[in-house]
């Protein structure tokens, strides 16, 4: 099946009628949807589907249950999406898949290892604010309470919600067994950015993930009336919260290669007629150099603490997660680039479940070309030759690594 | 039963966990919860309660349906509240009023003329976005087809909402003839300041609710992905929309007696790793003399043009709701101050129904002591004892009313 048809049955899960695009975060009815419409898609192909301890499904062929036989080779992405995000950042990669696998099989290729297909959880961290957290939890790279203890915006816990969707969360964490039986994870990606446009070809390789973390900050002041409260009197933290923002802003130029973004605050309680009491904002930022990025935090810190006590408020910054630059397996890239013989190879600023295996597992990406480079946003785009070429590119990969 | 006795019913009622204190929006479960009290608690004074056309709720004495004696004495204030609010703006008002009725009937006041307790609906305008809309609505003071198409946070109408609940949103609108039965209008309700306090007295009578307003903004720019959009590549809108809030306290500064506060902000889609596309933020804006107040939201847009022009945004500014100052019927205020030898009179920077319907009938306000001033918030406090006074206070003026 093709890779804009596979997309298309899932074409109207989720849609965000307020922003735009499609919110699918884990666990809610449209992710648990798609993990059903992927269930399906894989028993269709003769795969056998389990969930592992942290809420990964997985799709074998030649494998069972939990047993992983070594060397196993595993394609995949991740099912949910920012709030209000384009149809392709994860699903991309899942249709890839499994129009890889109808791929191999059409040209009777008789894999000699293991091959699955896997959909990661809460990839974009959009529900419980840590990216990648299922393949953290996977490898070891979050600790299992901290997990559980993580709360959504209605204050409900990773551990409540995985339970509800039947998950034994007393067994969440690392998974040495598991990740020991996999000889190469290869996610295939839309690509965040121009790369391929301006190159005017389709698929590349990646080289690395930019290192990138998130920080909470929280501006506390004192809530009140706003009509009746003076001008003078005020200690108002939504004005010491905007001028944090434009200050990120001002930081991030100072640092060359350096993104730090706002795009999450949160007034509470949020009237339009009160004072707020408190604001809670997260900071991403990014850079090829840990240290650079640590530095950056460090000015937003002063900064933010400066501009609240000029305003009468607190604020606390703490890191939620962070990940340093990874550089993927270089000989697995080659063998890539042996197959795809002239693709570019590029770096990426975004974070991907392929940047976290890439410490336990031999791991590499592929880039299916972005028009226009828009992501987390419901402009992004992939053209369906594209599409359907990264299929390909991703079924000749596979061939080559399964067939060793 | 004494007011505090009546607001120990409510306290459980609609309590945000996340924010504090209450959060209880007209139509939702905490507010039908409190309706039914009210209700209930009507009907246990052998009060007869009527739903008017705009789904406040009229508890009548001496009076039936939809038919209104002249001359009517009016009293009641709200029960919704703003986002984890506190446990008396508007609640102490009915509270209060019940109260009264209880100290007319020991006292065995026989009333001259019918008499009312009132709860109006989306006092707060925390879910609709318009402030006092069931008293507009009475008034007049809002078109009703504008009304039926407000919208709440989730896009839902507040005709489809009142619908849900049982109005018969075609008929809502303007009722003159309601208006023309009521010969006095009395609200009251925690004071939202110090006067009170500082002058150390129980209960005050009102001189005049503060000229004000609400525009809502909405800064446009280009939504994206946080990890691979180069900073010099940005439109972002949150960036901009933080200028314009600094800009607004700025602005407020340059007036004497102005308040201007932006208390709700929203970045869309909101995410942690999106550079979001739009921002929506809400300007309160306060002034005695409404020239000022306009030249202040002049200032406010000529601001945000510039700065939103800055980052390669856009903005809109439009006003959601507007009333100028109102000074409360002098020979009413004067007459309470009759049955209130000696009582403070005070001036408000909130906004009343009472405010509203002084357009319309006579009407006046009495505020009951708020030891700290702070409003709009969970830490909102009235002392039992001033409670109680404020209900002597109120059965005193009732008194005089219904017996004329």
């Amino acid at each position: 099946m093709s890779v804009t048809g596979l997309l298309a049955e899932v074409a109207d899960v989720g849609r965000d009628a307020t922003r735009g695009g499609y919110s699918r975060f884990v666990y809610d009815h449209a992710e648990l949807t798609l993990r059903e419409w992927f269930t399906e898609q894989a028993e269709r192909r003769s795969m056998e589907v389990e969930t592992d301890r942290n809420g990964a499904l997985w799709a074998w062929r030649h494998g069972s249950g939990g047993s992983v036989a070594p060397g196993a080779v595993v394609t995949g992405s991740h099912l949910d999406s920012v709030p209000g995000g384009g149809a392709y950042d994860g699903p991309l990669g899942v249709a890839s898949a499994l129009a890889a696998v109808d791929l191999l099989d059409a040209r009777g290729v008789r894999p000699a290892r293991p091959l699955a297909v896997v959909a990661f959880p809460e990839e974009e961290g959009a529900r419980f604010g840590v990216a990648c957290l299922g393949s953290r939890l996977l490898a070891g790279a979050i600790d299992p309470d901290r997990a559980r203890g993580l709360r959504d915006a209605e204050g409900r816990t990773f551990a409540e919600v995985a339970a509800a969707a039947g998950l034994d969360v007393a067994h969440v964490g690392p998974d040495p067994a598991r990740l020991a039986g996999i000889g190469a994870f290869v996610e295939l990606h839309v690509e965040q950015g121009r790369g391929l446009a301006d190159l005017d070809r389709p698929v590349a390789v990646a080289s690395s993930v930019l290192g990138h973390g998130r920080w909470r900050l929280v501006v506390e002041g004192e809530g009140n009336h706003a009509g009746t409260t003076l001008m003078a009197d005020r200690r108002d933290p939504l004005v010491a919260a905007a001028a944090v923002v434009l200050a990120v802003r001002e930081v991030a130029r100072r640092y060359d290669d350096a993104r730090a973004t706002v795009g999450r605050l949160q007034p509470v309680p949020g009237g339009t007629n009160v004072i707020a009491s408190r604001v809670d904002l997260w900071l991403d930022a990014r850079h090829p150099d840990d240290a650079v990025t640590a530095a950056l935090v460090a000015d937003v810190r002063r900064r933010a603490q400066e501009l609240a006590a000029a305003e009468g408020c607190t604020v606390s910054l703490v890191e939620e997660s962070y990940g340093g630059t990874v550089h993927f397996d270089a000989a697995l890239r080659d063998r890539l680039l042996g197959v795809l013989p002239g693709a570019p190879v590029l770096a990426t600023g975004a974070g991907h479940d392929a940047g976290v295996l890439a410490s336990a597992v031999p791991t590499a990406m592929l880039f299916t070309r972005n028009p226009t480079g828009v992501s987390h946003s419901p402009h992004e785009h992939v053209e369906d030759a594209d599409a359907e070429a990264g299929a390909v590119a991703l079924a000749d990969v596979l061939t080559d690594l399964l067939g060793a």
